[in-house]
C-alpha cells in the first residue's frame, strides 16, 4: 500500500522549537478508512470516600471512583465475522502503543479494523486515562503515610530500553537486520509514562475489567503484552465467558503457579504466544531475561497440549523472520506480524 | 439522527460483576464515518537524565522524555475547508472529554469530523498518556526530598462536581432544565484522574506545545475548557502562527494581566468565551466562582473590542438555550452548541 503525507505544512521558520518528527512524518493509507463507529468508554471502577488531604487539597471531600478502565474502539463498517480484539499495552505504556507507530505508519488499532475486525484497546488502570488512586501519594505529602512506604512510580531509561526491548544488544547498536524503526526511538521514548503497578490493589483490578468486557463483547481475542502477558489467562479464569482465544506477545513472567485444574479449564481457549528475534544473544538486564520467559511460557504451552488445548508458541526466527523487537506491533514489518496472528486465530478459533 | 446500539450482547448472567452502564449504552450513528486517517503522535519534550531513584527502581538509570504531549487525530476524507480544530481539556480530566459522552452520544472529536474538520485532542503535559515527571515523587519515596514539598495531585470529588460542575446548585439536585445527562453522573466520575498540574515546570509546557502544533497545521482553532482556559492566549502569544481563532469554553481564571500590548497582538485573532447557565444562581465551592470568571473574560472582551479585535462573550441563556452546565461538550445538547460555535466561525474567521 502506498502512503502519502497527510500533513500539510510544516513551518519552519520557527527554530526555537523543537521539530515535531512525529508530526510531520504521520502517514495516512489511499483508501478511507470505513469505522461503523469510534470513540471510548470506561468500565468497572468502584467508589471511594476520599479526605480533602487525599483529594489534594482543591476539592472538597467526598467520593471518587478507582480501579476504572479506559477502552478505546473502532468497529468497522463492514465485519470480516462475529470476532473482536481487545488490545493490553505492557509496562510504561498506555493504549498508545497500538497506534500509530512513532514513525508515523500505521498501528494495529487501525489495522485489524482494516482487516474487518472491532478493535477495543486499554490504559490498564494505573496507567494513562485510566488514572491511579492518588490517595497513596498524597498522604505521604501530608506526613499522614511514611515516605518510604510511597508507592514508587515506574519509569524505564532509554538505555535500558534499547537493550531490554531488543532494538539492539547494546545500547544505540542496532541488531542485525533490526525490524524497530531505530530513527525513531527518540518518539518511542515518548510514549513511556509513569506507571502505578505498586499502587494497585491485590489482585490486579485489570483481570476484572477485562473479563467484564470480554463477557460482554463476546467472540473476544485477548492479545497482552510484556508485563500484561497473563492478563488474559487472569481474565479467562474469572470468566471463559467471551474469551474467543489468547495472544501473549512477548509475555514476561510465566505460567508455572497455574495449578493443572486451571490449566484444565484454559485448554478450551486457543492461546497462542510469539517472541520476536535475539533471544538467544540478549544481555539481559535489571534481572530480566527474554530467553528465561520464553522456556518458561513453552513450558506452559506443553501443559496446555497435554491437557487437550491448542496452543503454539511461536518464535519468529523459526519463519525466517529476523530482527524483530520487543514491540513487535510497532516494528517495521508489523502488519506482516498482525496478518500471522489473524491467520492463525482463523485456523485454530 | 437515529441511533442504534452497536453492541452485541450484554452478559446478565454474571452478577459479581458490576453492569457496565458506559458499554452497553454506547450509541453509534447511522451514516459511517469515513476518514482521511485516525491516529495519535506526541509532540514536544525534552530529555532529562535520571538515577535509578528517580525513576523508580526498575530500570537502569539514564534519559527519559519530559514535558511531551500526547495529541489524537482524526482526518475526515472530505475536508469542509482548510480549517482545523484544537481541544485542550481542562482540570483533572483528559482527551477523553471530547470522546463519546457519558451517556454513549457522540462527542465533539467525532462530531466536528462529521461537519468536515479535521480534529486534534490533547492530553495536556501532567495528565493521562501525556505523563508528568515521576521523579518528584520517587525522590520522596527515597527521602532524598522532604515529602511536605511534594507537589500534590489534584482530584476532584463527585459531591464537588456535583456544584463546581453545575450539574445541580445542590448535590444531586438537578438544575431545571438541566442539560447535563443527568443518569450518567457516576459514569463522568469514571473521567475523573489524577493531575500532576503542580509538578509542572513553569511556564507550564502546554503552551509551547500548543504554539508548535497549531504552527505545524496552520489555520486551527484552539479550543480550550477550564483550567485551560488561557492555554490559546499563551500559545498565540507565543507565535500566532496558525492560530486562525480562539474559543474558551467556561474558562477559569482571569485576562486581567495581560498587558495592552499583549491585547494589541492578540486582537488579530477573532476569540469566542462561551458560559452555560445559572451563572446568576451558583453556590460557588472551593473559592471557585464561574460568575467571577465570566465578569474577568468579559472584561478581556472589550479590551480585545477596543483594540479592534473580533471577540465575543456568549452567555448561553442569552439565546435562550438553558440548563448548560460546566461541561458543555457532554450536554445533551452539545451538538447544538457545537454548531453555535462552528457558525461563530465561519462568520468570523
Amino acid at each position: 500500500m502506498m502512503n502519502r503525507k497527510i500533513l500539510i505544512v510544516f513551518f519552519l521558520g520557527w527554530a526555537h522549537i523543537s521539530p515535531a518528527q512525529s508530526l510531520t512524518d504521520v502517514q495516512s493509507a489511499d483508501e478511507p478508512l470505513m469505522l461503523q463507529s469510534v470513540g471510548s468508554f470506561y468500565l468497572g471502577g468502584e467508589k471511594q470516600s476520599q479526605s480533602i488531604s487525599e483529594l489534594g487539597g482543591f476539592s472538597s471531600k467526598g467520593q471518587v471512583t478507582i480501579n476504572q478502565m479506559y477502552v478505546n474502539y473502532m468497529v468497522p463498517y463492514r465485519r470480516t465475522d462475529s470476532i473482536s480484539f481487545v488490545l493490553i499495552h505492557g509496562m510504561n505504556l498506555s493504549g498508545k502503543t497500538w497506534e500509530t507507530t512513532p514513525d508515523g505508519r500505521m498501528g494495529w488499532s487501525e489495522y485489524f479494523v482494516r482487516k474487518g475486525y472491532p478493535v477495543y484497546w486499554v490504559d490498564q488502570v494505573g496507567a494513562g486515562r485510566s488514572g491511579f488512586n492518588q490517595k497513596h501519594y498524597n498522604l505521604v505529602r501530608e506526613e499522614q503515610v511514611a515516605a518510604k512506604n510511597q508507592p514508587a512510580f515506574q519509569r524505564i531509561s532509554d538505555e535500558n530500553t534499547w537493550i531490554n526491548f531488543r532494538f539492539g544488544l547494546e545500547d544505540q547498536q542496532p541488531v542485525q537486520e533490526a525490524k524497530y524503526p531505530i530513527g525513531a526511538v527518540d518518539e518511542f521514548s515518548k510514549q513511556s509514562v509513569p506507571f502505578a503497578l505498586f499502587g494497585l490493589p491485590d489482585p490486579n483490578p485489570n483481570y476484572l475489567n477485562l473479563a467484564e468486557l470480554a463477557a460482554e463483547l463476546q467472540q473476544t481475542v485477548l492479545v497482552s503484552h510484556s508485563q500484561s502477558g497473563r492478563f488474559p489467562i487472569e481474565a479467562a479464569l474469572l470468566n471463559p465467558e467471551g474469551v474467543k482465544a489468547m495472544v501473549l506477545l512477548e509475555p514476561g513472567g510465566s505460567g508455572d503457579d497455574y495449578s493443572d485444574q486451571q490449566v484444565s479449564a484454559l485448554a478450551t481457549i486457543p492461546l497462542l504466544v510469539v517472541f520476536g528475534d535475539n533471544l538467544e544473544n540478549e544481555t539481559g538486564i535489571a534481572g530480566h531475561s527474554w530467553k528465561t520467559y520464553y522456556d518458561a511460557w513453552g513450558r506452559f504451552v506443553q501443559r496446555l497440549d497435554a491437557a487437550g488445548g491448542k496452543a503454539q508458541l511461536l518464535y519468529l526466527p523459526d519463519l525466517g523472520i529476523r530482527g524483530n523487537s520487543h514491540m513487535l506491533m510497532q516494528d517495521t514489518n508489523n502488519q506482516q506480524i498482525a496478518d500471522i496472528i489473524l491467520d492463525w486465530i482463523k485456523d485454530n478459533k
